[in-house]
């Protein structure tokens, strides 16, 4: 039974993923589909816009076989950690190849670039070092490293978003001495970061989330999403009344940044002298999550490096809970939900496993669930009391979602 | 120029309250009234139906000349505690007299009792720990204990709560070797409990903000409060919309429980072994912060016990932080307010102070001091965004009030 894996947000499932889908298992000849994908919380270090359980059930209603969790350990990191936890998950699952959406559209150029980079890494470390002693943000002085490297132009075009994510993805399979087969599709359409509605069929996730957190009507997004995406959102918005975000959340980043002092926070993954304070003077005088962070943003620190802070701060995650994340692979395979092509590619597999498989939170205990458990927590505490419920219920007691 | 003190919370002022300053000025032949008002949390562990500002707007403009805040160390604790920094703060002062409410109305009955229990101690104090030993909360082991004394039918019905009060202030003034004479005034008409209106002209504060905070429009109280609080109250909601109250502050209580390990909240003040556990377990289960209340409480520990303790934890407030309030006089004397008389008062007192008068609690450093700021800055979260900051500026801004 071959498989692919894919990595993904569906924040929230849209045209443009069911594309990536489709393409993925033409391109390897797969039967069956795994994707990894993040839970309550986002790369960008936000919350999805809707719970975990709800993007499961769109991705096993638009063709994903079977959905494991991402880890907040590795889900709201940096591509390295977010790739290298997601592709840990794939290989100790068996899967046969991944299949990722990019610029460039072509896996030779992906290859060449980890083997440049890999030898010219000496070079490439100490510009990376030397652009942030200048007070570039760490992306920024890893881009303008590479562009300065002799013969970049050779190969990818590293300062393309999805560029960047699959290099980190052959990276980690080479990292892993993984048996995975990489391949990629070009990325067509809307890119990732464009705000307003460029085609009539699909959309960035970006603008989509844009109308929907302006509480426009489902039907203006219409057109980007397919029907179970839309079922799936309607009813969301039915149950709980609004999409979750930031402004839902900013009043216990607030609530936490006051009654604490920077020697506390210190502790917090992602912590660095000065920014601790920064925080907490801005938490002050900001009404809103949109203001504390345009408060807070500089040069140095990109708006996604704050935001990740400050959602462990919000979870309360420390560096010593996180060292983990940093060395080995995935210590457990969580899964979300499955169709019958899932489940049959699960029993197959299930001999050979390197990890256990997590199907109820509640029966297994490991540092990286109780981290889980907590974000889901405070993701629950964006909603008013009668959902918090809800979602706490969807937590603790959801075994995987079958189709 | 005679003085009188009171002890006050103001939640809100109403007519009971005017007629208590009337009749204490009468009883004491005093020309100005100094009142020791709690600030943003009540002596049962909750917020207070409107901020201390407002509060102390009312009270000038009803009669009271000058406001002095009860610091939140001594504000939300047991009556012993509370009398005592109450008592310290208009010794202080130099006021000569204090008047309060009760049931008895003989201050005689008051110096008995201080007495009374002073003489059998040892007895009093070993029947205390045998009804705790029980398993009874600490006011009814006390209240047995003392019932069980021979001879305490001749002295104060200590099972009444205005009593309780007033046998501490008394018992404070003794122990504080303060010059204040005490004065107290028979309490009529509506008991502190009462929940439903009993008179035309007075009702209890609990039955007035039963009434508020069920949403009813202030025409429904009208008849029990003077005009400058009526005006007041209009003003606060026609600007913040609602009074605050545990309902606006539960989700950072539970945030605050579900993001912090048992450990973590043993430092809290009032904390106790297996308590922490208790509330910890009930937040993941209560939706609201009623049914988490009617879920922790038992016979060994009262609603009011538990919410006090809940506010410190939501307060952050330790029990290092909070070991001053148990030893010695309060340190410093902020005003909240002051009417002409009041100004006057003070001017003449100002040279015989022996603590220092804090007008801009921006201008001063104290332990006590930073506590009421972050209470206060928890108190402003109950309230949306953009009114959280009028709160902000109020505390962080506002010099006392002046008519």
């Amino acid at each position: 039974m071959k498989s692919v894996g894919v990595v993904v947000e569906y924040n929230p499932f849209h045209n443009g993923h069911l594309y990536h889908l489709q393409e993925s298992k033409k391109a390897t000849d797969a039967e069956v589909v795994i994707a990894v994908m993040s839970g309550s919380f986002l790369q960008r270090g936000e919350p999805a816009l809707v719970d975990k359980w709800t993007r499961t059930e769109m991705a096993i209603n638009n063709g994903v076989d079977l959905v494991i969790e991402l880890p907040y350990v590795y889900a709201t990191q940096k591509a390295e950690i977010f790739a290298k936890g997601a592709l840990s998950l794939l290989t100790s699952l068996g899967v046969d190849t991944v299949c990722f959406g990019s610029e460039s559209g072509q896996i030779e150029e992906f290859k060449k670039t980890t083997s440049f980079i890999h030898s010219n890494k000496k070079e490439y470390d100490e510009r990376i070092k030397f652009y942030m002693g200048q007070g570039f943000s760490y992306p920024k002085a890893t881009s303008l490293a590479f562009e300065t490297l002799e013969g970049h132009e050779n190969v990818l075009d590293l300062s393309q978003p999805n560029n960047i994510l699959g290099y980190h993805y052959v990276k980690a399979i080479q990292d892993l001495h993984s048996h995975i087969e990489p391949f990629t599709i070009l990325r067509t359409k809307a890119g990732y970061h464009d705000k307003e509605f460029v085609d009539t069929q699909i959309a960035s996730a970006t603008s989509i989330r844009t109308e929907l957190l302006k509480g426009r009507s489902l039907d203006h997004i219409n057109n980007y999403i397919p029907h179970a995406t839309y079922e799936a959102l309607h009813h969301y918005q039915h149950t709980y009344n609004e999409f979750n975000g930031w402004h839902n959340l900013y009043h216990l980043l607030r609530y936490k940044l006051l009654t604490t002092n920077s020697e506390d926070l210190s502790s917090i993954y992602e912590a660095e002298e000065g920014l601790e304070n920064r925080l907490i003077a801005m938490a002050k005088r900001a009404p809103s999550f949109q203001s504390f962070m345009e408060l807070v943003k500089t040069k140095r620190y990109t708006w996604t490096r704050i935001q990740r802070f400050a959602l462990h701060i919000l979870t309360q995650t420390t560096k010593e809970e996180m060292k983990p994340s940093l060395e080995g692979k995935a210590p457990y395979i969580r899964i979300l939900g499955m169709t019958k092509s899932g489940r049959t590619f699960l029993r197959q597999k299930k001999g050979s496993l390197s990890v256990p498989l997590v199907s109820n939170i509640n029966q297994n205990e490991h540092p990286f669930l109780t981290i889980e458990r907590r974000a889901s927590l405070v993701y629950a505490l964006g909603y008013h009391g009668h959902h918090q419920e809800n979602f706490l219920q969807k937590e603790y007691k959801s075994v995987p979602l079958m189709k």
